[in-house]
């Protein structure tokens, strides 16, 4: 196992969605990249989802990552918040896997739990622990820093991921509290 | 105005994907074709999605449509329902909006309204307009006949399409309940 796995972490969002790539060698992982992909509020939703699909097609093409994580996130506001998350989220996991790229889900607990060590962190205890654990990182958003997290999360599971897919599958089948605890 | 516009319903599920195509020049509606693509409950959600996204594509490439509306709808059951529907949907408008399609986007409600003459249809009324509407129609699935009678809504308010779009962008930035009474 000498070759690092690039791994793309992605924290969906209609208006703007965080990308970060890492690359996992071991126990020894290193930031490669960062960024954020915007869509513009001015436009159809439509268009603001083909933004969001290129945008990450073009991340995807310069970066080639072997594997990628999303954050499986719910919105407990309005029903309205919800579906536009699904929307941009739709795309957060169609984009790596129309390039092939297997795609691991994770609920936010767990990624906060693998980062910062418990399951209820706020933002600024993630960015920091993202830079003390990718100490070179660069990200211009919270998204940005959250993608890094959800990167880092992949690469610490990525050997359960199979197991991960299942409790994915089956909150998508509508389990849904059973990821909550699965941290 | 004498080429028949060909316009594309969808009416977006994860599990179920209805499509029905219409032909519409001046007020006369014929029914072209209609179908379900489906995705597979035993894969990731990612591979579901690109079959829902493959699916469509097959059916853009074979059927060539001019535009494209797709249904607005709402879940008000649990917020894991709704972020389903919101990914299935994301992949929905972003197939015809990336063959260069414009999308428009209606409420359930008008839809209902145009079809049955009520926003409180049940879904054999629906299947009942869409048969007199479109004598020729055969689909298979409720899906697909739901996506006839948005193909059928889209063919009487495009006029105003610039409009619905308007009303659709507000939807998705969260002002929800301006299209409850939009119909």
């Amino acid at each position: 196992m000498k070759h690092p796995i690039r791994i793309l972490g992605i924290d969906p969002g209609l208006r703007r969605t965080g990308w970060g790539l890492i690359e996992a060698l071991g126990n020894k992982l290193t930031f490669v990249a960062a960024g954020t992909v915007t869509s513009d509020e001015k436009r159809d939703l439509a268009e603001r989802l083909v933004q969001l699909h290129d945008g990450l097609q073009q991340v995807i093409a310069a970066q080639e990552p072997h594997e990628a994580a999303v954050e499986h996130t719910f919105v407990n506001k309005d029903a309205g918040a919800t579906l536009k998350l699904g929307q941009a989220r739709g795309i957060a996991l169609l984009v790596p896997a129309l390039h092939g790229l297997a795609v691991s889900e994770y609920a936010p607990n767990l990624v906060k739990k693998t980062v910062v060590g418990t399951g209820h962190a706020e933002k600024d205890q993630i960015r920091h622990m993202v830079k003390i654990l990718l100490p070179r990182a660069r990200f211009d958003s919270d998204d940005a820093a959250d993608a890094l997290a959800i990167a880092v999360c992949h690469a610490h599971h990525r050997g359960a991921a199979s197991m991960e897919a299942k409790v994915a599958a089956k909150v998508a089948a509508g389990a849904v509290r059973a990821t909550k605890g699965a941290a």
